[in-house]
């Protein structure tokens, strides 16, 4: 661990890794299922996506102790064809039944041309991206969804409806790494909302609600993110709540607002699809293709609003290569937290590793 | 065919269909494939999406002229496994490959729990909406993208660097008919930018470039539509060129940009998803999970400036009950224009049907 005086803690990759899994087996996960877990947060802070990194552990304990996570689940197929697996998570981590379901997607993707690996009961999914990058270092074309409870407006409400249900497509061939495209549906992202309140910061009309439904500017009021492009982000939320929690059996939103007991358990559903690239054509041209692709889009004229053009993912490629050397900054009070937590589980803090 | 003194002419859409297809065949297709691209295109007039209905039959016959659309097509299947096929369209109109894509997906996701039908060198591929909604009326959800020349600003060009290339999503199970998703990936479509030109009505700020990649509100002037949400709307238009174009060989995004004379040529590529809601969970029970859905969704307190909280798709199911029975209102010029080309190729004007 490196400290400025005033700056972020910095901490090496691998050590973060190993105290997440530390916190996940002492609460009660595998320590194969909390080294997976941990992996996944921690690929997230590595890419420089913080928001879905180990800040989320609080969280994911929060969730054990409820009971909405199951920290010991019996992952198990419920159907199975051809080309699709319907797995039943039994409350596991999303990462541990997302990892399993994009592994499946290739598996069967592998037999059949195309492969799709849909997830019953799972709980918070992390950064879809692990799973279609996943998909597509093993030389696949990858899609993930995921289905949570309400939180953003769905066209034309002034309350909560449908969630920022993200969606994430990925393919191989990138220079640094995949292509990989991993986006939430909502003009904003709840994190966003919270830095924004955090740094009093005014967002743009436009961006949210507060929480009588109202559109509001002020970051403190600001609770309820409006839906990308009105109807269209609203719709694609919709649609994958439809073709994941409504195919597995496991409805989120309408529970939610119909205010039934399911509906206030934190539930979430999701599916990985993966499309073998070498049934149609050659990886290695399909990945020349990619790169040519990329170098007539950087040819193009910039906008000087933006430093460089890029591709889906360049910029987490560039940050993890920067984080694996230099280590991942932590803000001080994310150490703080995961340090309380670290004590109450009787693991060695972050501090002292 | 009915006429007000100043208003739209109306007319009834199986005369519409006729007409189409008389046109078409007139201009060398079979009878039959002139019928499907007759009823794909009727089919979004009937559902009041004009922008992709008859209007396009003008453009349809220029390709026919030009040589970029094949009207008697060797259709056939490049490749197949136990859930794909890759469609080899020969330059077919768009309909004519994307009808038989739906037809594939849906006949492997029979087999296979899920189906994919890549297709490789189609034309225009009309409303995407017509092969999703024909997946979802079989009782399965469907996923359909297609990918087209450069005509959108990637996220941070000042020029086009992407196609609007739309997504479409449907699930069967709505009252008035399936939940049909249809959005194109920019912040407004092409043919919107055409509609405010001819109005003179100025544009909102950030929806479109000039052709010299200025910002501009000018409607004579905007040329290039922005993507949705920046990097999202941007990041997947990208990746719809990379899981079809590229995966089918068959690159045009770069073709374009590189000013190949290959790149010159209309050519579109197009994929079409299946997956078997029956094989996961009763068809009956998922349509009433979507039909309670859409009814909590329409009980959240509404946003005033819209007039009504609808579903996917909603509003083309009741234009369509609407216009079946009153019959497709065509503006005037769009109605001299198809008499014109009907009286070039000898075909019964529509003022006389």
């Amino acid at each position: 661990m490196a400290k400025q005086p005033d700056g972020p803690v910095t901490i090496r990759s691998a050590a973060l890794e190993r105290f997440a899994a530390d916190l996940f087996a002492r609460a009660g996960m595998t320590p194969a299922d909390a080294r997976i877990v941990a992996a996944v947060l921690v690929w997230a802070n590595l890419r420089g996506v913080d928001s879905h990194g180990v800040t989320r552990i609080p969280r994911y304990l929060e969730l054990i102790r409820l009971g909405d996570m199951n920290p010991r689940p019996a992952l198990a197929i419920a159907q199975e064809t051809a080309a699709t697996v319907l797995l039943d998570a039994d409350r596991a981590a999303g990462p541990i039944a997302m990892t399993m379901a994009a592994d499946y997607a290739l598996r069967k993707a592998r037999d059949a041309g195309i492969g799709l690996a849909l997830v019953r009961a799972t709980t918070h999914t992390a950064a879809l991206g692990y799973y279609t990058a996943r998909v597509a270092e093993a030389g696949m074309a990858g899609l993930a969804i995921s289905a949570s409870w309400p939180t953003m407006a769905y066209h034309g409400t002034r309350a909560a409806g449908v969630a920022t249900n993200p969606i994430s497509i990925a393919a191989p061939g990138g220079a640094g790494g995949p292509v990989v495209l991993d986006m939430g549906t909502g003009i904003v992202s709840l994190g966003k909302l919270v830095q924004a309140r955090r740094a009093g910061q005014p967002i743009p009309a436009g961006w949210a609600l507060d929480a009588d439904g109202n559109p509001t500017t002020d970051p403190a009021r600001a609770q309820i993110p409006l839906p990308l492009g009105g109807p269209k982000g609203a719709g694609l939320a919709l649609m994958i709540e439809l073709v994941t929690s409504l195919i597995v059996g496991n409805p989120v939103l309408a529970e939610t607002l119909e205010g039934t007991d399911t509906g206030k358990r934190h539930r979430q559903n999701g599916a990985v699809i993966a499309i073998d690239i070498a049934r149609f054509t050659d990886v290695a041209a399909f990945g020349r293709e990619v790169e040519r692709l990329a170098r007539a889009l950087k040819a193009l004229p910039r906008d000087p609003a933006v430093a460089e053009i890029l591709m889906p993912g360049e910029r987490g490629h560039r940050t993890r290569a920067q984080r694996t050397s230099a280590g991942i900054p932590l803000p001080a009070p994310v150490l703080k937290e995961l340090d309380a937590l670290a004590t109450e589980l009787g693991a060695a803090p972050l501090a002292s590793r």
